[in-house]
């Protein structure tokens, strides 16, 4: 059986989320846009969800269903921009949905203003409010680094870009964060907030897009007008109500698996405390489910597929830019070059059992050993 | 138990789609970005399913997996213009993700021609190639009406079109003909056609954009890179294998159905016989799914709650613009007031049983008369 610590890349669909699913597939496949009684009901569970969901989170807005994290991302950076001109700010730790889609508008006239990151992936906050000013149109971070795990003050850095330049349009990518820490969208006072459900037990295609009460967010898709014009495309109903119970569930166990994850951290660090010339890339304020871990000469791919041996996953960097060689995170966390290619990042889920962390921890250490004993003897 | 006749809306997801859906919820739910050998295998899923709806649609080119109808259509327009000025082409018929998509360009500064439809819902061939030009960048037609289930003759309007201006890019939508009529891309020869797994017994929340070898698409959301930098966001594994099934499974069933549906439009043609005033859509060359009747006199959304009553669902137009007060196509095809009001779309699936046509066929006889005598007794 497979033992999965891969939970930032995907998780697997929760047994009492996918009977919502398949409820929706099979018995209550309606189109919620029909004229039909049943689809009125239909459409009524989306709202209810909606509802739910705000209420799960905390806040006092719109929320726009998409097809997932990329689509929201996309949506609420494309739809805020309306002045022609102006400079948009970005932190180097971004995920590539957020940082593409930004970079992407310089081709359109944007001044677009990337801002440090600290060594824990965390961002660097002096040198981002530096970077505000009266011509911010948007200033885009994210609360939990998808590489490193680090959780970022969100209240903080938006009340500084708030006071600078009150009319900036604050962004925030949280993926990695709903489902897995606390997440209360009025307190964090952001403007724009995005999550995926598959990152939370829940089914591949569908996220959302917060959009605070008084934001405007023009349609990226145009269509039958659905979710209020702002995104059109026959709803994924099931997904929707389904997302609305997996953030229900993931809420309920935050703070048991915040205690169980950090014990699986200490297990991991204390199987590895023999090993030299490592680095756990985030210690303080990281989140719970997130381990990153940089081995100097090593190879995290070589790593990988070692584990892989003993049927245990783990991840590299990001999954959405493992493609490419080398991880604009690591240099961003200024990782030096022995390092960076030694990168794995382990995360955990509610799935994960104390037996299979105590056996990755083993097979890691023994792994990395292995490994650099096999590079001594070249 | 409900008696389903709104299959153009959205359909009930055939139990062994379901199945494949669920493998990949719940055992092969990996990332198939990220860098593991189980990962990859996901990634080689999606190729082998690519290639399999390749062949089963007869296309040369390639296949671009997006969250469904909507973005597809969206994705192909906006992704395939990129001179600055010109016209668009596009029918008075087309499904709003397509029309609303081809007017929005007009505050851009594209000139946008529409064409007229006959009055079973096709294409006026005449008058849409009368529209092409030297400056057509985009002609944009659908291959099956979703309202009245009028089949145009794509290849002919493509041809055509290629005739006056080969660099015109044809669009054509094809959300109601995959699964649904026999579709060969090569034959058809458009540049950009599209589809959505809902409509044939899949999830919702899926779809594809097919582009013809040679044919250049821009991206319209940006982020990791999937589907070769076209459309990015985690792919729904599941859904595009599912997908692949699920048309596998609905063209195995093309001709019988012709014969079975066509079978069940007679029962309804002969429940009716002694009903006056009223019009069957669309008869020639019309999809054996769909039967669009207007009954003078009626209310369609009286009658269609009427039957629900007998747990009977019928559809209006389209469920997409079914929130708008009157349908853009009943207009389009030049029905007068008296009958405009009073359309019901029946649309078959398999899961239909003769039983469950006869039925239909005898409440809705009895509803249109019931209707029609509770008005003259006004």
């Amino acid at each position: 059986m497979i033992q999965y610590f891969d939970n930032c890349a995907t998780t697997q669909v929760d047994p009492e989320v996918l009977q919502i699913l398949n409820k929706y597939h099979t018995e209550t496949f309606f189109n919620p846009s029909a004229r039909s009684t049943f689809s009125l009901k239909i459409a009524n569970d989306i709202s209810v969800a909606r509802e739910k969901l705000l209420k799960l989170l905390g806040g006092n807005g719109e929320l726009v269903f998409t097809s997932g994290g990329t689509e929201s991302d996309n949506l609420g950076i494309l739809g805020c921009i309306r002045k022609k001109s102006g400079n948009i700010v970005v932190t180097a730790s971004e995920h590539s949905a957020v940082f593409n889609t930004v970079t992407s508008l310089a081709n359109k006239g944007y001044e677009i203003r990337q801002t440090k990151v600290n060594s824990d992936g965390s961002i660097d906050i002096d040198d981002f409010v530096a970077h505000v000013d009266n011509d911010t149109l948007l200033a885009c971070f994210m609360h939990v680094n998808n590489e490193t795990g680090a959780i970022n003050d969100i209240k903080r850095i938006n009340t500084l870009v708030k006071n600078i330049n009150p009319n900036t349009v604050t962004f925030c990518d949280g993926v990695q964060a709903v489902g897995k820490i606390p997440v209360n969208l009025n307190y964090l006072g952001v403007d724009l907030y995005t999550f995926s459900s598959h990152k939370f037990h829940c089914t591949k295609g569908a996220g959302a897009l917060y959009i605070k009460k008084g934001v405007r967010v023009n349609p990226q898709v145009l269509g039958g007008g659905q979710e209020k014009g702002i995104r059109s495309g026959t709803e994924y109903v099931g997904a929707i109500v389904a997302m609305a119970k997996a953030v229900e569930i993931a809420n309920s166990l935050l703070s048991d698996n915040g205690y169980i994850f950090n014990n699986y951290k200490n297990i991991i660090r204390n199987a590895l405390a023999d090993i030299p010339n490592f680095k756990e890339n985030c210690v303080e304020n990281c989140s719970p489910s997130i381990m990153s871990l940089a081995f100097a000469d090593i190879k995290g791919e070589v790593l990988l597929h070692m584990l892989e041996q003993y049927d245990i996953v783990v991840g590299t960097g990001s999954a959405c830019s493992s493609k490419n060689k080398q991880s604009r995170i690591a240099k961003a966390i200024g990782l030096t070059p022995n390092y960076s290619e030694g990168v794995i990042r382990i995360s955990f889920s509610k799935f994960n059992t104390l037996d299979q962390v105590k056996n990755l921890a083993e097979k890691l250490a023994f792994c990395v050993k292995s490994l650099r004993k096999t590079m001594l003897g070249k």
